[in-house]
């Protein structure tokens, strides 16, 4: 079974390939339609039943408990960042497939059956905001809202996922009892720390400030400097501002902080910007402290840009505050592990994850393995295929034991 | 005359009106087509004979002196900025037909034919740089680097110009032999004068320089801050050091600078922005300030950019030292609206115009008229009815003489 994974995983890294050995598939797009196509083929062949809900959400059933009403599930995301890696998402959705189709293969009578799932947009590199597909499942984001996000050029996911076909009409039919998922660790604790499983805690806080600078537009030439109420300059000094701030809030607090997406208005170079909205993130173990960093970078901000005649618009402050992960699934994991053989430790995750947001409604695990260096979000993201083998072995080890216990174990 | 102008503007105004009161009527656009469809039309039923060439340069031309192989070139441009306002290029386009068709409805016969021009991609919104078809039409810019210009999705010139229909085959078939264009000021010197005309004498210089910030891709979640190499952060800092720069400089010399556009990539909120690429401009009286106050920005840059561990790649470095017209044009454009009762001024000019492109290859004029309050690349820009007249009046006038005498006045 885990060098079917490693087949699967070099077929699906073609999807979008880019010459650097990356990926590009980002939600909705073509070459997540032709992902999106090949995964229903592989688990149509191993004896799955498909299913799509309306947000897109791909389910693959393997009736291994042919009278129950209810599902394990197992997966992660098949799109992908603009220039990202071969293994952030695919992974936890391929070994689901390889290892629940394992689990049929072999005729393994269980008290649930096991679903294999693609959540939609888990990226948001997209449409924001990130983990659509399992915030919809949750019932955090309404389908209308999530159908009506709109891309960069004005499209809309509900519009894009029906253009390549991949929108379906009715929820899940099965009742899930849990929830699991594979994934690279996207850092270098386990690298580091020479362990080859990671059975996640829980997640860090973080805090997403989207935030526009609303000026005037003006020509570039002739308007008087003093008369311009420039939107890209504000920007500017804010994003400085911003980096300030977090770094003398970083001297108390393990902060991480990012400005990474900009979009200027109207996008011409002989146009003064008349409106640049800016991505603001701030992450910490504790809710608190992103709460608090927040705060001081927006109130510390104001004087500024009302010296430069900038009106500041809070498009969006979505507050997440840090998710505790099962701590059954935690300990099965880590028993699992021992049980193969296999070094495993306890962590928490910095990132963002579809279980994390599943664990709302269900119990809930989050397998890490480790990633080359712990780069992540960029086409040289790596790991070896030896830990991809000793993580499915785990995944599979877990799935049994989650598909047969009462309540999913 | 003057109203069958008014009545033109009135109906140009609703190709790719706003919801605002201006208009978004980028290079080759659909609503660039539908604008050139009518002013083909227009021109026809006035009696012109209609050329296009293989950069989308339309010219109309009006046969007064049929045995000639010379012409007069009057016009401007009907492309806009994405929230550009109504006059801007479209009343020299529109003045120049009115003036043209006027003189030939009178069955006025002249040494020189008279030809309505309308510039390709004026304005460089779209497609950068800007001033595209009067740099290919003067032999500045080679036609194939014309037409591979691309947009911000990977569009190029030529294929959107042969989308719209609107690609010519062969160059204008007549020697022009002066040009002259009217338009809105874009400041307010003439207003805040209480003066009706502008003879420019001259244009401002622009240094205009593109850079790109380059650092490395990764996750903005658990990434270690000292390992990120993040060019947005280093695209703020340089923009805010840029008016730090400009500012200083700007108590020695009367200096105008902007940096308006930006594009970040890869675009995601989750992905450290590995390549950011912003637009700079530089603009004064005189060429080697501009020079200098560009040498003195990027030399300073350097140290802060190395810290920060990110590339610097000029992308573009663009000297357009200022242009001096045709002083025997500024002197007739004085003499006429002198005849005509008007108050008029030399004057220079801070911004680009294709009449400035074309004084390379032929004697060239440049007629300003009031702007309301200066307001320009602004849908609520605003020029009053009774100027429009006047300015028609003195085109038209100068126009006549500038056909009837030989080498074009």
């Amino acid at each position: 079974m885990p060098d079917d994974l490693l087949n699967l995983l070099n077929r699906f890294a073609r999807f979008g390939a880019t010459p650097r050995g990356g990926v590009r598939r980002l939600a909705a797009s073509a070459e997540d339609g032709a992902a999106r196509r090949a995964f229903a083929e592989e688990a149509e062949r191993r004896g799955a039943r498909l299913h799509a809900d309306p947000v897109g959400n791909m389910f693959a059933t393997f009736f291994t408990a042919p009278e129950a009403e209810t599902t394990v599930l197992v997966g992660s995301h098949l799109d992908s960042q603009p220039t990202g890696g071969r293994f952030d998402g695919t992974l936890g959705v391929l070994a689901g497939l390889a290892a629940a189709s394992a689990i049929h293969a072999r005729g393994v009578r269980t008290r649930h059956n096991i679903t294999v799932a693609n959540w939609t947009n888990e990226e948001g590199a997209r449409f924001q905001p990130s983990l659509t597909g399992s915030s919809v499942f949750t019932g955090k984001m309404k389908l209308a809202e999530a159908l009506a996000l709109e891309d960069r050029n004005g499209r809309t996911l509900g519009a894009e996922l029906e253009a390549i076909g991949c929108k379906g009409t009715s929820p899940l039919p099965l009742r899930p009892v849990r929830n699991l998922e594979l994934h690279v660790e996207q850092g270098d604790h386990l690298e580091t720390a020479g362990l080859q499983i990671g059975a996640v805690t829980s997640s860090w806080a973080a805090r997403k400030i989207t935030i526009a600078f609303i000026g005037e537009p003006s020509h570039t030439g002739p308007t008087p400097m003093h008369r311009r109420r420039d939107a890209l300059r504000a920007a500017a000094a804010a994003i400085t501002h911003f980096h300030g701030v977090m770094e003398a809030a970083a001297r108390a607090h393990l902060l991480h902080w990012s400005a990474a997406r900009i979009v200027a208005e109207p996008d011409s170079p002989n146009v003064v910007a008349s409106r640049v909205t800016v991505w603001f993130e701030i992450r910490n173990p504790e809710h608190a402290i992103t709460v608090q960093a927040g705060d001081g970078f927006m109130s510390s901000l104001k004087p500024e840009m009302e010296r430069q005649g900038i009106a500041v618009e809070i498009v969006r402050d979505e507050h997440r505050p840090g998710t505790m992960l099962d701590p059954g699934g935690v300990e099965q994991v880590i028993g699992v592990a021992r049980d193969l053989g296999l070094s495993a430790t306890r962590m928490m995750t910095i990132t963002g994850h579809d279980a994390l947001m599943l664990q709302a409604i269900m119990p809930s695990t989050l397998i890490f393995i480790p990633s080359v260096g712990g780069l992540s979000h960029n086409e040289a993201e790596l790991t070896h295929d030896d830990d991809i083998r000793k993580g499915c072995a785990v995944l599979e080890a877990a799935l049994l034991r989650f598909a047969t216990e009462p309540h999913g174990g």
